[in-house]
């Protein structure tokens, strides 16, 4: 950890204190760092906009990709005041930054009644075993679709 | 699968058809069901968006909070044109529907070149495996925002 790390962590933790402070939604801050830069901030605001998916991992990727013009975070680093929650950890996948750092862990969000640690379990759970009733139906129409993706010559992959 | 289900599914496989033939994005829709009622659409739209969150079922969650105006998708169905990656369940996870069909699989979705099937194997991996390097720093700093978080009187919780 060099000190830009840690001031750059700093920030992110401070983030998670002032949405929380604001009413926004949990305590939880991460921003996305860039050639030594900030070009994206994010905070939890899932119960002040309606959005489950307004995490802070996930705005702060969000506004970077926003600011950057790009749906990839190529050479980014996130710092996030929290480790992510699978739907974050899903989203930083796609967003391909070259590294994470965290400060808490999913046992601390537990701690504190977040369901991270439940999730982290449900998600390698064979579909059969998991608490939301999952089934899969009309694969063979699904995958039409997906035979005219792979045919189709304008397409824009990611 | 009632004949209802299926309509539905169609519905979703249509949404999937119509964002790929607009060059939104990849082939994959989803659409959020409540008492028998579409409430939510979603289609990906990545690459069009700048924004590598907007998968189908992430578009239709937050379709659906937004319209239904409210953070928690109590009693809804979630049908999806393809199975859920994990940064998608873990979304449906936290908008708590009480059910979700998919149609396609994640092993469809491999073979057209999407990352699903790559990302459920990194996310049960302890993090020193995983492609995105990934460290924890300065933890006790971060969860003195979680305590006070726990002590805070007038948090939303969810």
């Amino acid at each position: 950890m060099t000190e830009q790390d840690k001031q750059f962590m700093i920030e992110a933790i401070q983030l998670s204190r002032n949405g929380m402070q604001n009413n926004e939604g949990g305590p939880f801050g991460a921003i996305v760092v860039k050639d030594g830069k900030i070009v994206g901030r994010g905070n939890n605001k899932v119960t002040s906009s309606n959005d489950p998916t307004a995490h802070a991992e996930v705005t702060a990727i969000r506004d970077a990709c926003k600011n950057l013009g790009t749906f990839q975070l190529d050479d980014c680093i996130i710092y996030s005041s929290c480790e992510p929650c699978p739907m974050c950890l899903g989203a930083i996948y796609w967003a391909r930054p070259k590294k994470l750092y965290f400060a808490c862990s999913r046992e601390d969000a537990a701690n504190i009644n977040f369901d991270d640690d439940f999730i982290y379990k449900e998600i390698p759970l064979p579909i059969d075993q998991r608490q939301i009733p999952t089934a899969q139906i009309m694969q063979e129409k699904g995958v039409e679709v997906f035979n005219e993706w792979a045919a189709k010559e304008d397409k824009k992959e990611y």
